[in-house]
Formats: C-alpha cells, structure tokens, sequence
C-alpha cells in the first residue's frame, strides 16, 4: 500500500472558503437518548405519502440477453422496500423513510458498501484512503470537481477533441480547456509531456479525460499511456479526472471474421475483469486520481445517480459543495437501484454486465462491417472502437477532387458539404469540428507544429448504440454513398 | 395582465457566457422519418433492468389524518407506471422508458402541467410569460440561482438571520450577504427603503428571503408588507428570490382557548386557498420574481424534487445551468410524483395540503402551550408562528442578575450559558446567533443605528415539525426550567 499525498493545494477559492455550520456541532446530540432534540427541521415520515414501493426487474443470469422481457417468474425478481423495515424486509435495503429523509449528503451506508465492493474488485485501488461518495450523474460530478478545484481563468488540459456539454462546463464556469493532441488512441503521452515541459505560467490543475471510449472519438488509452500519463501527473502535480461513463461498455475486439467473433467472447467472469482495461484509479498511488463513475450507461440515465471515487480528503471538499447544493441522489433512486444490486448480488451485476458487452459488441460489429461495405475506403480511415458508444470514421479532405479550388483547400468546408450530402441522402452524423476544444493561456503556449500527414483530415462521430440494427445499417449505407458521391468515386 | 421586465442586465457573467452547443441544431432531425440518425448517445431503454414500478399511497379525502397508515383497500392508492405505456396505462403517467432516459432538463411534461395548474390556482400570477421548470430541490434551486445572476464580489440582500445553509451557498460562491433587520413578522420595509436610498456602490442584484415560516425567525411576512417590498424592489431594481418551501405548512393563527381552537379550522377548499398568505409571484406584475418551490416538507425530502417560478426567459438561463449540471430529477422521482398527483387530482390534493395543516396546527398549539406554561414570563417575548416548522423564544439578556458582571453586558455570553443550561437539563434548543447574516459591502454602506429597545434581545429557536408530541413538551419542559434557573426565576 502506498501512502497518499496531500493536494489541498490545488482546491479552488470556493472549496477552501467553504465553512463548517456550526448546526453541526449541535447534531451530535440527535440521537443522545438524555436530550430532546428540538434542533433540526426534518418533517415526519409518517407524512410522506409512500407506503411501499415494488419493482419488476430481469433476474440474473439473464440468459436470454439483458434486453430480453422477464416472463416466466424465475426470469423476474421482485424489489419491495416499505417506508420502514418490516419483518420480512432485508437487513441490506434502505427504508423510504430513511433514503426520503433528509441526510446522507456521501450516500445511503448500503449502496455505498455495494460499490466499495465493486470498486475494489474491478480496480484493487493501490492506496487505502480511498472511498467513495455519491453524486447525480458524471455531468453534475464534473460541475462539482471543477467547482471544487478550478477557479475563473485557471487552466485545464482536455482532449484535442472532446464532449461538448464537459467544455460548455468548464466554458461557463470561465476555465480555459487547453487542447492535448491524440491519435486513434486517445492522448499521446509524449505530446503531453512536451506540452507541460514547456509550460508558461500558472500550471494546470487538472487534466479531464473520457479514457475509455471516448466522446467523441471512440478511442480508449492502452494501460501503457495511462501509466505514462500518471507519471506526467506526478511531475506537473496535477490531478487526472477520469471520466469513465463508458467502461463497461468494453467489447471483445472487432474481427472480419465473423466465426471468429464467438471465440472472441468473454464467459467468465474472471474473463471479463481480466479483460477490462486498466483504469487510472488502479494505478494511483498518491491519490491523484478522480474517477466518476455513473449507471447512466449500465442500468438507466434516468436515475440520475453517480458517485465518485477518490482519496477522502478532497471528497470531503465535495461534499461540503453538495451539503449546499444538491444534497443527495433522490431516494428512490438509493432505495429502488440498492434493492436491485444487492438482489442481483455482486455475481449478478457482473452477470449483467457480461450482458451489455455482448449487446454492444454486436452492434459494433455491425456498424463496422456496414462501414467497410458501403464507405470509400480510398479516401476513409477508421479504428473500430474497443469501447463506448462511438464509432468515427476520418476522411481525407484533399483528395475531394475540388479540394483546392471548390472549398479552397479548407478541410472543414469539405466537412460541411459531406454533412449536407449525408443529410440530404438521410442519415444524420455529427461532424468532428464541433467537439473541438479550443483555449489559449495568457501568456499563450508554444503551438503545436502544424502536422502534414493530418492536417486536412477530418472525421464524423455515429453511434450505434441508440438504433435498431437494421436501420443502423441504412443509415451507414446511406451516408457511404454519399462520400461516394461527394467524393467523385 | 401586466407585461412582463426585460431583466437580463441582472444576469452572471457565467449565464452570459453560456453558449448553445452546435450539437442541438443536429437534434432537429431526431424524430425526423426521413433522417437515420446516428448522432445522439443514448442508451436503449430495452436495457433499463425496471420493467415495471407499483407505488401504495394513501387516498383522500384522508379522513384518519395524513399520518394514518392506510388500512382498508379504499384508504389506499395504487400507482402503477411500466416501462412501456402498456393498455392499462394512463395517458397522463410518464413510462419509465422516458423518465429513465436522458431528455427534459426542463421538466418532464405531464408533471409540469400538473405543477403549472396547481400554481395557476394558488397564486394566479398577474402577467402571462412565466413557467415552470424542475430542479432538484430549493437547495440545488438557491445554488442555481446564485450562479445565474451573482458574480464573485457581488452582493445579496438577506434577512439578518437566516437559514446558514443558504448563506453558506452564497458565502462559497463569494457573494456578500448584507442583512436586512427583522422583527416579529419578518422583513421591516422601511429598513429596507432606507438601507438601499442610502446605498453606496453597485446595488445589490437579489433580494433573498423566505417570507413564510422563516427559518429560522418562525415570522411570517403579512401581505401589506410584501406589497411594500415589491415596491422597492421595483425602484431600485433587484429580483425577489423567494424560497418558499413552508409555504403549506400555514396554520390558524394561534389561540390560548383551546375549545375555540376547532372552530379556526378550515374546511373547504376554498376556505384553505383564502387563508393563504399573499406570495410574492401573485403580486409579481413585472416578472421580477422568483419562486423556489419543494416538495421537501410537503411529499418527502429525499424526492430531491423542486420547481422553479419565474419569468420564461430569466428560466432559460437556468435551464442551460441545468443542463450541464445536474440534467434532470431522477426519473423514477418523476414517475413516482406524477403518478401520485394525478391519481389524487388538483383537489386530492388540496385535500393532502389541508390535513398537514391540520397536523401542524396542532403542533404549533402544543409548543407553545408548553412555552406558555414553562417559561419564565418576565424575560421572555414570543410570537406564535402562523406558517413553517419553527418558533422563537426571545430572551432579554440584560435581565440576567449577572449580566454586567459575569457576563460583561455581552448578550451573546448569556446566550451560550442558556444553551449549555438548557442542553445539561436535557433539551437542546438552536442558539439564535448561530443564524446571523454578516457581510458588508467595500465601500461599506452606513451602519443602522442601534436599537437600544432590543440591542440586548437574545433568542433561541426550536421545532415542532420532528418530534413526539410528548417528547416536545418534555424538553420546553426541562429548557423552561433552565431558563428560570439561569435567571434566578
């Protein structure tokens, strides 16, 4: 076990300002049975108008496939939480008339120790002060971790090319994002390295990365740079923000072959956590690493429940920042996602998410043999995505025969025109450009040399994960014989 | 109807700066027949592992009181909401494929038409242009709205004790909270005029109060004075944020004569909305007004569900705050709620709010009966309150026998020694100190004059709302008696 190391230094204004209410030193009296408490302004349960909740969910081992309707009762299993613990209730669910309270700003003691347990057995974190708190979802988690360590005009370091609503994030909240350059897998780390060498001024606090099928690139870092990128961290002294609502949608990796492809499958599930790949939190020794984590991808977004995972000391920064301002995850969310999870068990959830890796591996494949069938390969380049929901496919804007004269030798008007093309034949991807991240420091940073062998390349970000799979197919064929077309081929 | 203020010159410089991201032009194409989209990252919702959630509630009229567990098959309420709208459903229930899934930062629909019908027949707002948006509780509200309009350094308007979690909110953010002075019933207009004719410097932009069962004064703004505050607010051009999460919680006014007690009761729905106090939004003829709704004290607190009044375009604002924040409210709390309000209607519950005021009625009348009866009445001033969860006890500090020697005329130290006498007998009531505002202005603005009539006024505040009914008298009990102990009563 390594031993963590202290980064209060890197807090924002607003993290350090925070104060402790003296209310507090009050509540330690709530349960003393020598006082009355007439302190707190909590209402009773006994007028909150829920009785009992009960819930129908898919049993493991789910054999039929995680998206498959439960019909036969051993297909089903029954959550049932009441407002206060009856004699048939678990030990291990959290009544309504606790998770509808007030209180538990870190999380509910039963959730919490699920994804202790879960977190230890996919990352066996290599510190011991590490725990986690629950948050509502990676996009308030990112407000929160900007709030608690980034103050206006600070910088922090982002991929060339990233999630839209995580820049408008830091955009808001007047952080400059300045831009790391990546290739099919994500942040080269000797790009990185040469950027901090050089930095002037003020360092950046934080990087933000989507590691692990990336938004919206479809890339995901290799243990190796990962390791490279923390000894980075270590040298500038600046905390990674892993980012990591995709990771358990990993995938076997693509084949042509398509017999191959069941070979390929992951059974076990020692096979599966084996093959996962290597988070930044399981390599952290210091501490220096901040993981949001989120069911938005692996049960439903809407239960707008996430948690973070870090060392103690800067969660306790977190969540003095949700006592004031979110509080907590909705209790039904706590009660209904705990009573699940602990039925399932830590198995089960496994088992489940042996599920959904099954599912987006087919539709990647899918969408990656479509891509191969219908796009101009002599003007295309793709890396078939080894996790996420994101496929991009590049394009090489000079060789679009009107390149120097039509549209000037400008890439993105190339771009423009393919959108429009694709468009018009009906189907609908995202162009590129508009996840650039753009920022400049003041004084400015050393540019990057301009790269010839990429620099009039574009890309499209598609997924395949919100489709059904025939219209996927369609909508790839449609856009491939548009480039066809605007590519005169 | 009166038309409604441009009041964008009040905004942030965080909600000016935030911009539309360019993805939302490519979400036009989304339902779109003729478009294939693959744009969007969103989880299918055949993979949400909920298929179906049933809720027992209790049904109106509530004849047994709202605190009565329902028994019989007609005292209860089934809510029943499937993944799927299947044949069964009602057409005003949100399937959980929908609540569950991202979307609706705003609100989902069927819930905000509720929310607006209701508030149309609360508070029937004198201009056209407001709405209704969800947030996810008047805490995260507070915390949005500070963003939305408040810049480090700026400053706010509060009442000169509040609620500590607010200030704290404002305090982090680095926003001056200058106290307002207060009396029995709450915000003194003419302090107010006075204060801001005089001001030196940039104006303070909001005005933040909780003019219902103050928390933690217990006082209650009477409709003439909003009226007045309207008005100033209007002269000098600051927002009114009232954060009203006690506003059901109003009660009969308060009478010694416990056989005439029954007779104040309101029965009728008609009855009930005419002894609700004036709020702010009902007077709000220029949209300069915004209303922190909750179901905190009314439903539960752990629905983590609030809505937001105001003017549609200072609510855009929001709304993009929202969306790269906190998203939504959790969709099974949507679910849950909607599917609850509808099965009651607008008059179930009416029906809910009248039993609660009911409860807390008698409450109220059994602390302050106990206070009547235990504390000593030569040092002691209170106000019964008519609204919230709170009531305040006054004591006249320079009526202690060892106040100018012991205590060196410092009320403060007689407030602590009271708290610790009162905490040694077994009760613990909240020192009123605890809850000053304090924050001044640079320029600073001229101090009040000291009220030489209540300068040496110490108060200490308790509830009603989370205890016993014998437990509350016990501990007024045990405090009355350290009280007349202390000062040698």
């Amino acid at each position: 076990m390594s031993t963590v190391k202290d980064l209060t230094h890197l807090l924002s204004d607003e993290a350090k300002s925070r104060r402790n209410s003296p209310l507090k030193t009050a509540f330690k009296y709530f349960n003393d049975p020598n006082v009355v408490f007439l302190g707190g302004g909590l209402p009773l349960s006994d007028y909150f108008p829920w009785n009992k909740i009960t819930v129908e969910s898919p049993a493991p081992p789910f054999k039929n496939g995680i998206g498959a309707t439960p019909s036969t009762a051993e297909e089903k299993i029954i959550t049932e939480v009441s407002k206060n613990a009856a004699e048939n209730s678990r030990s291990d669910d959290i009544p309504l008339s606790r998770s509808l309270q007030y209180g538990h700003t870190g999380g509910q003691p039963e959730l919490l120790n699920f994804l202790r347990e879960h977190t230890q057995l996919i990352h066996k974190i290599p510190y011991s002060e590490w725990d986690i708190i629950q948050s509502i979802g990676n996009t308030q988690s990112w407000d929160g971790v900007l709030r608690t360590f980034t103050n206006r005009g600070d910088t922090i370091l982002v991929e060339d090319f990233s999630f839209p609503s995580a820049l408008e994030t830091a955009n808001a909240l007047g952080v400059i994002q300045f831009p790391i350059p990546t290739d099919d897998f994500g942040i080269i780390p000797e790009k990185l390295a040469e950027t901090l060498d050089n930095w002037v001024g003020a360092k950046p606090k934080l990087l933000y990365t989507i590691p692990t099928g990336q938004n919206p690139l479809g890339s995901s870092l290799s243990a190796d740079r990962r390791k490279a990128i923390y000894k980075i961290a270590q040298k500038h002294d600046f905390i990674i923000i892993e980012d990591e609502p995709y990771y358990f949608l990993q995938m076997d990796t693509y084949t042509k072959d398509v017999e191959a492809r069941q070979g390929k499958a992951v059974h076990s599930h020692k096979q599966f956590i084996d093959a996962l790949v290597t988070s930044f939190i399981s390599i952290d020794t210091e501490g220096r690493v901040v993981r949001l984590d989120s069911f938005s991808k692996v049960l439903a977004p809407g239960t707008r429940f996430g948690w973070i995972v870090a060392q103690k000391e800067l969660l306790q920064s977190i969540i003095k920042l949700h006592e004031t301002s979110i509080q907590s995850a909705s209790g039904f969310s706590s009660s209904i996602i705990n009573g699940l999870l602990n039925r399932w068990g830590q198995d089960g959830y496994i088992d489940w998410l042996i599920g959904l890796r099954a599912e987006y591996t087919h539709k990647r494949d899918v969408a990656i043999d479509a891509i191969e069938k219908y796009f101009p390969k002599q003007v295309t380049h793709y890396n078939p995505p080894v996790a996420g929901m994101f496929f991009t496919v590049q394009f090489d804007a000079s060789k679009h025969p009107n390149f120097a004269t039509e549209f000037d030798s400008d890439p993105l008007k190339v771009e423009t025109a393919l959108y429009e093309k694709g468009l018009d034949a009906g189907a609908l991807l995202i162009p590129g450009s508009w996840f650039t991240a753009k920022g400049q420091t003041n004084p400015p940073q050393k540019p990057q040399p301009v790269d010839e062998a990429t620099k009039n390349h574009i890309f499209f970000r598609g997924t395949y994960a919100a489709v059904p799979l025939d219209q996927l197919v369609l909508g790839l064929e449609r856009f491939g014989k548009a480039a066809h077309q605007e590519f005169g081929l």
